[in-house]
This record gives C-alpha cells, sequence and structure tokens, in this order.
C-alpha cells in the first residue's frame, strides 16, 4: 500500500532531492510509485520543479518518464516535452502506445509537429503518424493500432504461444480472429483460451457476433457501446470490415469524462474549451465565454424593446416595474430546471425524439403546477407585505392577483420552452446542451415580460392602468 | 454483425409473435439476440407487452430473463419481476450476479423485499442480503462479493486450474492473492497468468502494491481511482484488510454516469432525482423542483424589495427600469458560465481548494474583459437608438454611460460570485454543484440592482434624477 500512504511526506522528499539535485536518490524514490501517483506529485510541483523531474526520470529511465507523462494532462505532457531536440522526442514517444504518442504529437508547436513526424515516418514506429491522419473526435484518433489478432486456422496452445511472444506492452483482454484478408471474423476472451482444450481451433472456440466500431466512428459512440455492451475494449474496422485497431475501456472513460465537461460548459452557457480551464490562457476563455455572453445580451436586449412598448404603464404605475426581475427570474429557473433534465434524459438516451409529446404533456402539468406554488407564494408576500407595511395601496388586491397570474404564466412557459428547446435542438442536429440554462433564460425573459404585462393590463385595466 | 442490425424488422416481428402468443418462436428469435439489444427492444415495447416478453423468456431461459433485466433500468426491471410470487423471484435472482440482484431486491416493495430477504437467507445464494446491508453509496453496495483469490502458495498452473473450475460466471480479469486469514496480499492479472512458468508460486510472480478499496469509500472515490490507475476491477476490504469483493469497470463506468446526471440536476438547479427522468412520477417531479425554486423565489423576492428603495428614482426616471431585465441577466449569465467552469474543473480535481486565490485573480480579470465587452455593447446600443430613434431624450448620453458602467461592475460581480460559490460550496462540505445556474443568477439580479441603480444615482444626479 506504500503507494497510497502519505503522499506529503513524498511530495516534501522530491522537493529536497530536486533541490540538492540528488538524481540518483529521486530516481530511486520515484521507482518505487505507480505513475499515477508519480503524475499526481507532478501536478504539485512548480514548473522548475517539474521540468527538472521529468529530465531525470527521462535520461535514466525513459519508459517511466512516458508512462508519468501519459497520466498527465495532454497538453502538459506536451509542453513538457516540446523544449528538447525532436530526436530525443521520437526516442522518448517510442515508449509510449501509439494512440498517446500522437495525442502529444498533436499539441507540439506546428513546427516540431512537422518535424516529428517527419523522424518518425522513417522509423519503424508505424501506426503513430497514421493515427493522426483520423479525423479529430473518431474512433481513429485513439484507437491503438497494435492489436492482437490471428487466423481462424490458429490453436488455442498456438495462441497463447503468440501472447507470450508478445510481451507485456499493451493489456490485451480479448484475441481478434481475422481471415486472410485481415477482415475481423471473430473475437475470443484471453479467459476462454485458458478454459478450452489446447488443441481447439479458434474458429472452433470464437463468438461470431463481434460488436466492432468503424474508424470514422464518433467517440462518444464508441463510448456508448462500450458501456452499453459491458466491453473491455471494442475493435476498430475500416470500410471493409478489415481489423485496424481497438479502444479499450480506459480510453473510453476518457472520453466519457471529457464529454462530460464539454456539455457541463454548454450547459452553463459558454463554447466548450478545449483545454482544461486551468490550462486555458485568459484570452481564450475571454472569448470563449464572450462570444456566448453577446448573443444572450443581444437577444436580452429585446427586454429593453418589449419593456419600451409598456412605458406608459410603468410610468403610471410603478410598482408593476418591481416586480420584473422576480417574475421573469422564475420563468428562467423553471426553465433551466427543465432543460438540464431534458438535456440528460436525451443525452443517456433515456428519452428519444419520439417522446416528445409524452414529455410535453408532463411537463404542461409540471409547469402549471409549479406555477401556481410559486403564484401562490407571490400571492401571500403581496398581501402579508400590505397588511404589515400597506406597501402596495388601495389596489394590492388586484396587484396580488396580477403577480398571481403572472407567475403561473411565466413559470409554465418557462417550463415547456426549457423542456421542448433540447429536443428542438436535437431535431436541428444541434447538441442539445446549446439549449443552456442562459439561453434558455434569455429567451423566457423577454417572453416573460409580455406575459406580464399582458397579465397587468387585463387585470388592473381601470384602476391602476 | 446480426445482433446491430435492422432492429426496427426485428421488433415488428417481436410484436407480432407476442400479439399471436408464438412463444417458441419469439424464444428462437431473442435468444440469437445480445441481451442489451433485447432490452433496447423490451424499452420500446408497451408494459403489457414488454411483461408478456420477460414471461415467455423467465420460463423457458431464466438466465436470459435476468440478463436482459440487468442491462434495464433498476426501477423498471425491479417492476418487471414484483408481481411474480417470491419464490418464483428467488429463483431468477440465482441467475444474476449478487450486486445486481441486490440491486434489484432493494427497488421491490417493502413487504416483497422482506419476504425474498427471508427466502434467501435460507439459501446458497450468500452475499446478495449481505450486499444490502452496506450503507447506499459505497463500495459495498456494487461490490460483487464472489472473487476469484488463491493462498500464495498456489502455483500458476493450479490458479489455471482453478480458473477452469470456477466455469464462465462472472468476467475475472485479476487472480488475488490472499493468506490464510484472507488479508488481501497481491494480484496476478490473468494475462501475467499465461506468461509465467507453470510451477512458479503466486508469491513470486504477484504484484504487492495493491491498489484497492474500502467496504465504505463512496462509490464516485471508487470511480476515480479506477479510472486514474486504469484498472478493470478493484479489490474490496474490510477495515482488516481482508477480501471482500471487487469493483468492475463496467460498475464503474455506471456510477460515472449517474454521478454526471446528478451533477446535470444540480447544476439546472433542482434537487437530483433518485430515479430516471422518465419513471419519476410527476408528483414527485413537480415536489424536487418546487423546492429549489421556492427557495430561489424567495431569494429573488430581495429584488422586488431592493426595487422598492428605487422606486422614487424609476418614478422620475421610468427609462431606467427599462434596462433592468438586460443588466441583472447579464450579470446571471457571466456567472453562471463562470460557475459550470468552476464546478466541473473542481469535479475532475482539475482546480483544488486552495487554488482559490489564483482562480480568483483570472476570474477578475476575465470579468472585467466580459464586462467592458457586453458594457460596450449596451452603450452602443443606448446611442445607435438614440440616433435612429431619438428615444431616449436629451440625456441620452447620461443614460448610455450608466448602462456601460452598470454593466461593467453586474458582468464582474457575476463573474466573481459564480467562480467562488463553487469554493464556498466545497469548503462547507456541500457538493459544489448545488452553486447552480439558477442559484448564482439570482444572488446576481439582487446585488445587481443594488450596483445598477448605484451606478445610475452617480451618474444621473442632477440631471434625470
Amino acid at each position: 500500500m506504500a503507494a497510497q500512504s502519505k503522499p506529503d511526506l513524498v511530495l516534501a522528499s522530491v522537493r529536497r532531492l530536486l533541490r540538492v539535485g540528488a538524481t540518483a536518490n529521486l530516481l530511486n524514490l520515484l521507482q518505487k510509485r505507480h505513475p499515477v501517483d508519480i503524475a499526481g506529485m507532478l501536478r504539485a510541483l512548480n514548473d522548475h520543479e517539474r521540468r527538472a523531474a521529468v529530465d531525470a526520470m527521462a535520461g535514466a529511465d525513459p519508459r517511466l518518464a512516458m508512462q508519468v507523462i501519459a497520466e498527465l494532462d495532454v497538453e502538459q505532457g506536451a509542453s513538457l516535452l516540446a523544449n528538447r531536440p525532436p530526436a530525443d522526442i521520437v526516442r522518448l514517444l517510442q515508449e509510449l502506445a501509439p494512440d498517446d504518442a500522437a495525442a502529444l504529437i498533436d499539441r507540439f508547436p506546428e513546427e516540431l509537429r512537422e518535424q516529428v513526424r517527419d523522424l518518425m515516418q522513417g522509423q519503424t514506429t508505424a501506426g503513430v503518424t497514421e493515427l493522426l491522419e483520423n479525423p479529430e473526435g473518431t474512433a481513429g484518433r485513439i484507437m491503438n493500432p497494435r492489436v492482437f489478432a490471428l487466423p481462424e486456422e490458429a490453436t488455442a496452445a498456438e495462441a497463447v504461444n503468440a501472447l507470450q511472444q508478445l510481451g507485456g506492452v499493451e493489456m490485451s483482454f480479448y484475441l481478434y480472429v481475422i481471415d486472410d484478408r485481415r477482415h475481423l471474423v471473430g473475437v475470443v476472451s484471453l479467459r476462454r483460451l485458458l478454459l478450452v482444450p489446447p488443441q481447439a481451433t479458434l474458429k472452433e472456440i470464437m463468438t461470431t457476433d463481434v460488436i466492432s466500431v468503424g474508424v470514422d466512428t464518433d467517440q462518444e459512440e464508441v463510448a456508448k457501446k462500450v458501456s452499453s455492451y459491458h466491453l473491455l475494449a471494442v475493435p476498430v474496422v475500416d470500410d471493409e470490415n478489415k481489423l485496424v485497431g481497438t479502444v479499450t475501456v480506459d480510453d473510453v472513460i476518457d472520453v466519457i469524462r471529457d464529454t462530460t465537461t464539454e456539455e457541463f460548459q454548454k450547459l452553463g452557457g459558454l463554447e466548450a474549451l478545449d483545454e482544461p480551464y486551468a490550462q486555458t490562457p485568459i484570452a481564450t476563455l475571454v472569448k470563449k465565454r464572450a462570444r456566448w455572453l453577446v448573443v444572450l445580451f443581444l437577444g436580452e436586449m429585446l427586454t429593453a424593446t418589449a419593456m419600451g412598448y409598456f412605458e406608459k404603464e410603468i410610468a403610471r404605475a410603478v410598482v408593476l416595474a418591481l416586480f420584473v426581475p422576480l417574475i421573469i427570474s422564475s420563468g428562467g429557473n423553471s426553465g433551466s430546471q427543465a432543460a438540464s433534465l431534458i438535456i440528460r434524459a436525451l443525452a443517456v438516451g433515456e428519452v428519444t425524439l419520439r417522446d416528445w409529446w409524452r414529455i410535453m404533456r408532463r411537463e404542461v402539468i409540471s409547469g402549471l403546477s409549479l406555477g401556481a406554488i410559486l403564484g401562490s407564494v407571490g400571492f401571500i408576500r403581496v398581501s402579508l407585505w400590505q397588511q404589515l407595511f400597506g406597501t402596495y395601496g388601495a389596489h394590492w388586491f388586484l396587484i396580488a392577483l396580477t403577480v398571481l397570474f403572472a407567475l403561473i404564466g411565466v413559470v409554465m412557459w418557462g417550463t415547456i420552452a426549457g423542456s421542448m428547446l433540447p429536443f428542438v435542438m436535437k431535431r436541428l442536429g444541434a447538441d442539445p446542451a446549446t439549449s443552456s440554462a442562459p439561453f434558455v433564460a434569455t429567451l423566457v425573459d423577454v417572453t416573460g415580460l409580455v406575459i406580464y404585462f399582458t397579465v397587468a393590463a387585463t387585470i388592473l385595466r381601470g384602476t391602476l392602468l
């Protein structure tokens, strides 16, 4: 359990050894730890220390250095490598699985990227440069092109033998079976390989219903498949069903995590960042946020226009203006609740496009109930303040009624708009998460004002108005 | 590839066979499909058809029936079983892994749950009832208590033999090594078992740095450990480091998915639902949403109070009221952007509590920039409308300035509030996701009004006010 205990003490030792330049002792200390834990320590070091620690490992134990770098954010890992000579980078990258190497190369500055690619193309590390040719976000970009595959005629004993030859570079859980033109025809789990008689051929023991993905399949689709079929890895095939790689469950977990981060950011009303928040330069951060904020602001300008139409009413009954934030925000809040529920239900496949009418009915009922609840609270608030402070004058009852009915209308409308917008987005081929809380709120603010002032005009005509 | 093709045609056949009661043909058709695909079809059937299909499978092929039920939402699965006689339920549950069985039993109505538990305690299906004694949300609740474990003295050949005896009930990827008191002392991957000489003892080939979790460990912690160490399964130990079960990566993916759903719902400003949206009764849905909406509404009432303080100013310059929604919503939008960024960064561990000051500095700069951008757009809007329509009269320039400075102040404040609230929540031991977009928006609405009217009073004193 050493790897899990007293991380702070170990970190202090690492710092001390770096300071005195005791590289041998440092390596000795690090080599006893799991790369994941070393990566955790590197994150806690400052830039200078981090680079020194990587240099120490890269010199004496390049495999460890790269295992650690693979555990860091890919941007951070790339920047730790980028100041080395290209030939040295290529040497280090050879310690990694091709998909991890490709991800790092992809983050290098333009010039270095080209240099490294050129150097690699001359070498035996085939696969890495090819991976980079697949479009971003596809299975082809995260797959490992080194696949353990054998022909149908091979026996279980031969397969075990082949596995032993293979050594221990990559985790393999399945043995894929291919025909003489590399078409994927079956799969055998390692587990099953242990259970069958040694002379059985793969053809006899393989499962032929292989669940696979295309090299162009969207990574989110890959993640859905791996998780719903409980796979440890999924084979990747090209247009002709030829086996070209595998995507493993740990890569799938990364995809799920990154997708969730994007959805969160969209739900919060900004463009998805491409890098982790802490690594994103402020200028990028501002740009990604400003674009949506300005769009929302332009939309929200309609509230000034809408209120302009009711300027005379407001001048006659200023009391109406006092409730504007309360009423429109209630619409926005109920809308963002509904939107987040539906966006998520669509994302996990609990609800599909054709359920929209069923959801609409549920949400009309929910919205009506929620509106009635908030409306009652609002009604009580106005009545109470009137009794206590006489705030609202002779027509307090009509004002209270206006608040009640406006809230019912606005909250119901917010709920319907919030729940239906994700469907509309999906139908238009956009990501439902784009119907973010701020987007729904803006929509509902403008329309909510119209609802409020219309209700007010109806109820207060002849008295306050 | 049959399992993946033409799902709609298959579904139509299933419906037809159910209608004419051709059970044998139906079974024949279903047995060729993957349980995941059958579960997908069941979801598309109506209640009556779904129950009939499960009945058909449960009679002739109970293992298939239960594999399919394990793929459904656990609430739906439980309700499909709940109308059967308890003894029959127990018979069917024996086809499942103990953790899946326990999850279903947990969703039965009180009385049935007790009956099933009592029946099971008398039987050999130990493990299931014990699982249910572990607290919800812990590793102990989702672990599989059937672990493949052998003593240190066993040889690789004996281990392979033992594995062959075990048959194929559960996926095993690792062989755990225990001492004579069942303490976890090491782990050997199946892969490694194939590579070592048959006479090697487990003691010689095992890894002793075993990454494990406690039976009481929070499921989210388990998920973090499995994903950061790229494990396929993690052993679960009790207080004395005795091996009591394993949690596999597919369960971890489910935990990640459910956690994400909860975070989404919290971010959207409602309490996390315990069941999938589509299965949640409307009354529950309304209750979960109403509670937060009312809290937010009570908070938002302060806007009416705040505006009440400025009633005289509004009466004198109604134009001020027109910009209220525009200005406060800009604060809310920038706040919800910041909140969603920070909530997610905290959730994935990119940012920790001690980073708050660094984040604060970044967000002050971001907020100032965003405020300046929106303020300029607002300034241009007022100036433009003045030139085009003469909307704002003689003092239009002062009004434009008010909008500009109010937006800078409100957007900066929204950004700071939105980014710092998640830290405050976390520091208080609450889930940062509770600082939802609507919560931030409400907070910023009230304070934003004060900022706006204070700016207005300063700039317009002596002219409009």
